[in-house]
């Protein structure tokens, strides 16, 4: 029986979804399992929960972008805040969308390089130029992908995407769900670890 | 040097800070390091922050009801949640900085105590009459932390923990400081792990 895959939901705005994004294939391979990568728009989900940006909260903002640096740090992936935040993400997450579609070999590549951009090496990926610069980078036609971006059927797809997590609970990023199975947080990564390995428990 | 100690910050409310006081004690004994253990008013808190207890929260509730299930039984802890919720915590926090100041070696034992009656074994720890009845399990005078629990002095002890506890920046159960370094949540325990021992990242 296949293993399956995992729903891995992230914004491209939120810190620990970019560290989720860096340490998620070393538990699907373990497992031979897929990732099924899904960016959604964490504002639409605040509208329904009445969350609010984690950076933003009295105290808790504050120890959260000393626990995402440290956080960082001991896993080795470069950090630095952008100098625009929260990221404007939709273009992004069309990119993702639409190479799903065309190029799915390429997924992986183009979530690791947009999150790069935008968390590590100081990119203006909230600007469709840069996105497709970036695509364009992990060899997609600049061509394409930017008229995928504006393509309609993409639009829906990110809207589709946005209301189906949130049909399935997601209230945060990253969020992974593995067989029905929620889990919330970039500290919740050996627990799905276990959950593939063992079954569940 | 001394390697100090692990101030443990926690709400008798806090299904987590349960988890965190049946598996803190593992990281502490690794390295020879103490644990200060100090409950707090969460309410407190939440006023200067304007949180509010995670299980009251929309998609977010039920996702933590699952996750602190999952969590205690991945850990074989027994895990019941209280017929009255929150549990009202102030004769429990009396009790344990009456016995910090009058018998500390028996805190700890009073702390599992407690939080086991409340979280575990469906004892309604949430009346003064079964605090001291799970006192005097533990070996400590009824009667005397009867007159503690009710001894103005003492009372001062909680409200002067809890103001510490907002100004060192806690802001949620379970919380640990070590060495001026603060970690949030049972889930950063494998940090606050890694840190005793490196000395920090």
């Amino acid at each position: 029986m296949s293993k399956g895959a995992i729903d891995f939901y992230f914004e491209f705005s939120s810190p620990f979804g970019y560290l989720a994004s860096e340490l998620i294939e070393t538990v699907a391979n373990r497992h031979a399992v897929e990732i099924n990568w899904q960016p959604f728009l964490l504002g639409a989900v605040f509208k329904v929960t009445g969350g609010s940006p984690l950076v933003n909260k009295p105290l808790k903002g504050d120890y959260s972008q000393r626990d995402m640096r440290r956080s960082a740090r001991l896993h080795g992936i470069p950090f630095n805040w952008p100098e625009k935040f929260p990221v404007f993400p939709v273009p992004s997450c069309r990119a993702v969308y639409w190479t799903k579609a065309n190029h799915p070999e390429k997924t992986a590549d183009l979530v690791h390089a947009l999150y790069r951009g935008a968390w590590g090496t100081g990119r203006s990926v909230w600007e469709t130029g840069t996105v497709i610069d970036i695509a364009e980078e992990t060899g997609i036609d600049r061509n394409e992908v930017e008229a995928g971006i504006g393509d309609p059927a993409i639009k829906e797809s990110l809207k589709t995407a946005t209301d189906e997590a949130i049909e399935r609970g997601v209230f945060g990023s990253p969020f992974f769900i593995y067989r029905d199975e929620p889990f919330w947080g970039v500290d919740r990564l050996d627990h799905l670890d276990k959950w593939i390995a063992t079954g569940g428990w």
